[in-house]
């Protein structure tokens, strides 16, 4: 179902192709002052047109209906819209057959008998996150001394990257590529989250997961901490205010944040849509055919999510913020 | 909150040193066969006892106090509960004081306030899960034609591992290790999972970080799937029935079950409590000073796990399964 | 929260005098054939402009945004809002400082701090249940072999009333009034519902609370049953198909549909807007003052209610129908 | 589904004829003083033996398993279970094949396809609401400066009612009697409740359709406001305070609470199981049958729900002012 979250909690609808796309956000406290001018950041930090994303350049103007009055939080849901623009949906025609590797396309035409809209991708469209990133916008707000930071760790395969050397060799070879987000926050208060089952990192790693393309999520030390005796993976706490020596523990025990650092990375698949041509089954034919998929698309997806992360993330730790415990 | 599930849904509680701990199964379809047998075999692989496990050979004999009726789900909440028993609460008493390193008697006394039970974990203790086992062994008949197998994969630093050696080695370094489990799962019907927010992967991820000790999840080729191209990671369809050649995507697409086999990995990070004293913050006198804990404690927790694993996933994957629209 | 239902789920927003107002519906199963021109009886049964209606006509035109794709719902959300124009938003100046009698002004000044917009209602406007009804007619299209019929059983203190008569009456006396509406459900299946939380009646009556003005809720012989012996109440079954005799129960045993006719009734207290002066509290001078109300209102909301009431029931029937035990 | 609430969430189990029935409380703040003898007046008040009501003598005595430490809730859930003794099962060795009239026996037997344990109403047993009492009482202690108040309004056709000649006049007929229970809450905090969906009436009538045998609730002037003017029905607000002269309202406007008195009725219909013959049908045969219903039960269950109402109204109210946003 299209809505998460228990305090703080976000509905969404849309298609990529569709009228438009939004989000209602339920929960917010009266009073937060909010004017559109406050999503523009956030929101152009998503945006395409920039080298290794889509030449699709989309509409992000929000459209707010309804839960802001005199340019603060009224108390009632806020609703935000997104129009669809700049669509060239003949492009789509033939993917109703023919299953394109690496999408959702197979599993939606299974789990919506064929139904869906799979135009751009329809509901499973990396443009659904624009209404992820507006309720970020408002759940930073809700959380004003905390910071959220989220960057490229790594693209491909190189470690010590070069952004746009990384981009140029995919779009060269006609490919993508993935990457690792890193994701940092900084300054929230000890007590948020739960030992079972909202831990913390449950939360966060459910909210994640839904974000297109992402394969795996590590807080702390993470896949490392398992080659780690408890010795060395034990942060030592070193004053009254819980501050630890090391954080490999990523800011959480037990579930709960323990007022250190929350940390945590977030390995991204490289985009599906490649320009090369591709085997995939025909479900008319029955047949292996060669699939070559027209349309325009990011090269590397990967360097569009740092603020959809961060959108996601403050949308759970202001969930767990307005709980009545803490 | 300690619900999880919309379909087939679990409630917990207990701690560690308390009267007893249990779980309450919601949402079961009347008429499965179910008797106390068949819990033996999941709860005896999770038992302690071995090498490598706790001392405190814990009482882990399920007691059904409803929603079995002749050996059948009569339709109504399955409770079933366990009785604590071998505790040894006394070695628990410096703790509220002197919170251990890496463990979250620091977060507990905070949020709680210092009401929290503390003693062996409380509601924090490794032993909670024996419930959600239980619940597994019930969400593995409702999806009777589906295989669960979660096994270690490494342990500590070794890749080719040697369970024997590695944990010898731990125990004689009166410390502990860590590991990571791979789960895999087979025969599972096409179409489970929504796109936003209820992804396989979001669902698996939310449940598997309750696991006291994990740290991080990846689904298919996972981290390593972020150095790929697109045309490397793309797994190609290969008949009608959605198989792939390769299964970069852990049998998920777009965050709905493609047939093909679900395959994750869990980092579980070295149990904390350790035979060595640690430095530590007391709470009382705002000094830094040793600490040796006492008790009995697992010197690979990990080894644990993967019963836990597959109940975990069972859960999650018979909530889809009840789900109306599949 | 603003969000309803489990299987089938509605989030609604929207304040009478913002930009629009707006529904978000989950869960309905792709495939179901469903157009614009569906909406269209069930928004005009509901319209203002009638005898006892408001003179503001309101827009009612569904604008949809997503989820249904070639006239059918695709599975993913749909989403349907609706523009507010012919508003006269100045009526509502004094509202803040002097809550009016009978209305929610005074709790939305206190509960959102002053935050809320209170014009025409602001989001406890009867005007939010337009997305309720436009919601219910997908409902019905889900449970298409069932019949929903809710008709007006009294206005005023007239039991075997003349509607006319009843309105000129209130209207020449610048009040307003109340009314019962009896709801009737034919051809339900057999085994909707829960005996725990969620019996059927239990989450009809959360639902029809939720309708501005409801004041109170009876099934089968309801209130009447009280004076009732076991022997009178018992309705006698009479053939296998679980039919009975009489219908005291309203259609629904321990919480679950047995296959009669669902029957409840619904009071509606009269509009609280009246034309003619009342006193009430000035918050800013803390003073009684005398207050006549302007703006256009209904003389009689009552008779608006049948197609709410029979939209709010499908919503909640459909929810039970699309549960996976049934 | 056996789960209600949102910040106070409780989880019931349990058959009539069962092991034992039980609760889990969750979301209890820590630091809340709870003993047993805490529970002790409310369950003693609910319990049966008394005039009018069954002669089965049922353990009420409460077993804690968790979530109270040291005599102070431990903000872990707490579970409270109930030994079930002194039953007859054998009484009800007919139901199966003949549904008792008044009775949940038809619709269990379609619902849980003839797998429910229908022994003594099984799941749908009154007896489960024992552990609602228990959970009342830890909402009523966070609720500490509100009163609860229910009390039987009539009994039978008698408003100005003699209890004990009401109940001897149903016992000497052989058959049962219904009843009216008001309930007044006090010194509650204005601003509890939402307008949309979860107005305080929503979630009233939710939890108390719950209670086996409910036929209707109204809030305030209920009915009758259906037959005022809204001139005589509107309450005038008389001090800052939101005071009204008169309580139409039953003290909720627009589902928010308005710091009067709550004040709602609720119909009780009269006891299914009567020692008269009467006339079912046979689902085995396919035949009518004359039916004498055995074992033994009360004659006025109504007189017990007063405890069962507080409480019920006390958990939905705690869940209410533990929100946040209050």
């Amino acid at each position: 179902m299209n809505t998460f979250g228990k305090n703080f909690r976000v509905s969404i609808y849309g298609e990529s192709h569709g009228e438009s796309i939004g989000i209602t956000i339920d929960g917010v406290p009266a009073g937060i002052s909010l004017t559109k001018e406050d999503f523009m950041l956030d929101l152009s930090r998503r945006k395409s047109g920039k080298k290794g994303t889509t030449k699709r350049i989309e509409s992000d103007e929000p459209i707010i209906s309804s839960g802001i009055y005199n340019n603060f939080s009224s108390g009632s849901p806020i609703h935000i819209s997104f129009k669809n623009r700049n669509m060239n949906s003949k492009d789509y025609d033939s993917i109703k057959d023919i299953p394109r590797p690496g999408h959702a396309d197979f599993c939606a035409i299974k789990k919506y008998k064929g139904y869906s809209d799979i135009r751009g991708g329809g509901h499973f469209s990396g443009r659904i996150t624009l209404g992820l990133v507006a309720a970020g916008v408002i759940a930073k707000k809700i959380l004003k001394d905390v910071k959220f930071k989220a960057k490229i760790k790594s693209l491909g395969k190189d470690d010590e990257f070069d952004i746009e050397k990384s981009i140029d060799k995919a779009i060269l070879s006609k490919s993508t590529i993935g990457g690792v987000v890193e994701c940092t926050v900084s300054n929230l208060p000890i007590g948020l989250g739960e030992p079972f089952f909202n831990s913390v990192e449950s939360l966060i790693s459910h909210i994640i997961f839904s974000i297109p393309g992402v394969r795996g999520i590590e807080f702390g030390s993470g896949f490392d901490s398992a080659k780690m005796t408890g010795f060395e993976h034990n942060d030592r706490i070193i004053d009254s205010s819980g501050k630890t020596e090391t954080n490999n523990a990523g800011g959480i025990n037990g579930g709960i944040s323990n007022g250190n650092d929350i940390v945590f990375r977030v390995a991204v698949k490289p985009t599906p849509s490649i320009y090369k041509a591709q085997n995939t089954i025909n479900l008319k034919t029955n047949k292996i055919e060669e699939l070559l998929i027209l349309g325009r698309h990011d090269s590397c997806f990967a360097i569009r999510t740092p603020v959809i992360i961060e959108a996601a993330t403050a949308i759970v730790l202001a969930d767990l913020f307005l709980e009545n415990n803490h």
